[in-house]
């Protein structure tokens, strides 16, 4: 273990600090403030480990586990995208998607080479969205900020004048595809507050 | 899969959501306001992913990070105890210890039974701290803050006017039973700072 290697990884973890201060649309459950980045990231990573035998049998909870805690760094440099906002076209414009890039480069660019390999290969995992564990996580990353909602009154769904429809086609069949049983649960709860 | 499953799964998982409103004495790196125990949990589990190679070779880092990502629900009952509070006692206290079993019993209690004893298991053995998995997620707990003291300016060591000999022996022993190398470069980081 040399020096240089040591102050690579720690100029990422010390980097890494800043997504506490990246704030999301979501608030937290009880409403009082937005939710960060950062916590936003535990909270899956919990999900994740928590909701485990919602995921098929060919899913790696510790893989996606490793996704989630890195999924949102690259909005260090880009910010939050709500999935509602823009009438539901920001969250993937080419845009966002080239600046979500750049920001990648400069933040696993941090680690130690080997590392930022490592790391790298399990955000564009994450962001492809094909893989089973892929899949999976991204299935928690849609369900979280829908529960906070729940319990807050509304939320992002009434910043966003979003309806039941639209719930359905970005936020729904994203969550069905990794975990069907879920969303069939998730939304029996959700139907009521749209009327 | 039951509803009644899925409804404990998420009672928890909304429990958990109170651990993003527990402060903690420590600051973000960059001064601007008191952590909170949830981001400092998704932090955690960040070193682990990233300070791996630290670790000896009979560490299970899947492990490390789950016993991070569960380690400070109890707070959600009990709040942060700073380890530089009251002289450095107040940590152990056979009180603050009695009270966070109590809140463990309480906060892994709304999970499935199943869940339950797992995710209990892991919190039991990261606070007894004598399996190698769990000296190396003390460690790390313990080196966090050092390290978001040194870049705010000193932080918690000047709220609790610690000394270089109290951060050796409440922080340093720790790290170094957990992962030498690490605390030796953190410890030359440190040093200049106490004068």
């Amino acid at each position: 273990m040399t020096d240089d290697r040591v102050a690579a990884q720690f100029a990422f973890l010390n980097e890494a600090d800043r997504l506490k201060s990246v704030l999301r649309a979501t608030t937290l459950c009880d409403g009082s403030r937005p939710e960060n980045s950062g916590e936003h990231s535990w909270h899956l990573a919990l999900y994740a480990l928590t909701l485990a035998d919602h995921a098929g049998p060919d899913v790696d909870i510790n893989r996606v586990i490793r996704m989630l805690l890195l999924h949102d760094l690259v909005e260090i440099d880009v910010g939050d995208v709500p999935i509602h906002s823009q009438n539901g076209t920001a969250h993937a414009s080419s845009e966002t998607v080239q600046a979500e890039q750049r920001a990648a480069d400069r933040i696993f660019g941090l680690l130690p080479p080997d590392l930022a390999q490592q790391f790298r290969a399990l955000w564009d995992e994450f962001e492809a969205a094909e893989t089973p564990d892929a899949r999976f996580a991204k299935s928690l990353d849609r369900v979280q900020p829908v529960m906070a909602n729940l319990q807050s009154g509304g939320g992002t769904w009434i910043t966003y004048d979003v309806t039941f429809d639209q719930l359905e086609s970005r936020v729904g069949t994203k969550v069905e595809r990794g975990a069907p049983h879920l969303w069939a649960w998730v939304r029996a709860k959700v139907r009521p507050f749209f009327g």
